[in-house]
């Protein structure tokens, strides 16, 4: 087993799962950038020394999880597979690949299949959206999705969390804080994620939340519409959702009574105490949270409902924890 | 001339508004609850004792401008007009009420008649959507909006404002902030408008934004989709919008040619850049702020953007003094 990015925040996850879950490790490889080999990790009660991902770390490796960006994953995933190693990726660099799985365990095991070697973690975005729309189709055929973020720090990484917690100690201090990498300030402010435009007006993360999503649900032909923004959250992802339906919305109730028996959502949706799901209670935990839950008065087809899930859990580490699970389930020798 | 909720923070808007737009004030009596009367209050080097606001407040009183609470508009702004004061009333009291002027400038002017003695001013995500909203009626005919909020403290007031800053100072001391009136944590946190939820499942807030921009725009057709939630920032709220026309869309070029000849906005769209606006921008400034303007990829009638403005001025006082100035201007003997 080893974990590429294990000094990153979505890495750290990886060390808790392991022991909170009893996920099968017997020998556990840490691998990062040449800048953190050398640093010592506790895992078990040992001490483990973190090495610099290399194409020769992988030998003997039965299971990989990446979590270290993109262009690691394209320098090192072959290799992993080479050394027979199965990768789990959380970057974004297979995702659109044609013949390589991009799963969400509750939505679309299935495409998961008995040779695949690369297994792609989607956005977590659209994990979380995935999780909360995916039980809704057996109440009609949804048309279109419209979604407005509010996405926490650690989507960016330990480092943008970080940046989020200085700047917000320097203001309540009273200081001015210094420009950081970010055109704007991020203590007690928000703004349009941070990545590149494309033709269309869509930001990178816009895009991808409508191309993962699309090939997620197996549903090409999926309309999209999706709007997101950087908020001043430490890790718990949120969505404000709009879901059209083919023919007239399903009930309020149908829709709770569906989504309170679908896998991994809980649904919080108290309208008398005003209790609904914030990104506090979402974070540090593996559900996708959901309330909010009432018809779209604007159109008879459509519902709205409010979700919140762990970018670094559900939204990453987890997802990819349970692919692995799910895989040596059905396959017991892949993991050794 | 007379201030009631003077030690708010709308109240305290007020007065920076009156020297920052040399509004002709000839005397200012500043009044509140009986809580904060006779302390002190600096007003153009003139040192004021704040009054404890009651029905015999406003004898030579030639505007009241009102910022304390529905209860307290509903009990003090008759006893106002009785005593011939012309009422601008920032509370939700009369804002529903047919023959009730509900006016932003930009959009409605004309709705004040000769004879207003008392005019509305909107609940300020309202004004903020139809100052941004309203241009796009050249355009076209706007069947249909889509509106999810990214809500300040402010608009719960300088205590919340003081709870928001108060639970995150504790949070980056390390430590855990003692439970407020909310039923949740605000410091690094976000939640659903803490209003109460109607029939139809909405807050009293969406309920509000969805009456009266259909009572401000004149559209009482027009079909509203709101999910408000309040987010962790300070002074201004922002908005990720949807608009539908009844036919195909603008283009991008034409919508930001509109706004940017559009009273009262600003456009800041640099797509290059990444440079949209932030509520940062948009705080202690008047215009609302317009960026992120595209296609809606999921629907050709339809284009999306995010709009940001100041809570506290375009969505309250500086709405208010806005208004008084245009009457004064109509009809300068009513200001003394």
């Amino acid at each position: 087993m080893a974990v590429v990015g294990a000094t990153g925040a979505v890495g750290q996850e990886f060390l808790r799962l392991f022991v909170e879950r009893d996920f099968p490790v017997e020998r556990l490889k840490l691998l990062a950038s040449g800048r953190s080999a050398g640093l010592k990790q506790e895992f078990r009660g040992n001490e483990l020394v973190i090495e610099e991902a290399t194409p020769d770390s992988f030998h003997e490796v039965d299971v990989a999880f990446f979590s270290a960006g993109a262009s690691r994953s394209r320098a090192l995933a072959p290799a992993a597979i080479a050394a027979g190693a199965l990768v789990v990726d959380n970057s974004s660099a297979f995702r659109a690949e044609a013949g390589i799985p991009l799963i969400v365990p509750e939505v679309n095991p299935d495409a998961v299949l008995p040779d695949s070697r690369l297994i792609a973690v989607p956005n977590c975005t659209a994990i979380i959206l995935v999780v909360a729309v995916n039980p809704l189709r057996e109440l009609g055929k949804i048309d279109r999705i419209i979604v407005s973020t509010y996405q926490s720090a650690s989507g960016g990484g330990a480092a943008m969390m970080r940046l989020l917690e200085d700047e917000t100690r320097q203001l309540v201090e009273g200081k001015e804080p210094v420009a950081s990498h970010l055109n704007t300030r991020y203590g007690f402010n928000l703004f349009s994620h941070n990545t590149p435009i494309d033709e269309n007006g869509s930001n990178e993360e816009e895009a991808k939340v409508m191309s993962e999503s699309r090939k997620i649900l197996g549903m090409p032909d999926l309309k999209l519409n999706v709007t997101c923004i950087r908020v001043p959250i430490l890790r718990a992802h949120s969505e404000s959702v709009t879901i059209e339906f083919d023919g007239p919305a399903p009930s309020v109730e149908a829709v709770r009574e569906v989504l309170s028996r679908a896998p991994g959502v809980r649904v919080i949706d108290d309208r008398a105490a005003n209790r609904f799901p914030t990104p506090l209670d979402a974070s540090g935990q593996g559900d996708v949270l959901i309330g909010r839950i009432r018809q779209d008065l604007s159109n008879p087809n459509a519902i709205s409902m409010f979700i919140t899930g762990d970018q670094l859990l559900k939204g990453a580490a987890l997802n990819a924890v349970q692919i692995a699970e799910m895989i040596l389930k059905r396959t017991p020798a892949i993991v050794r």
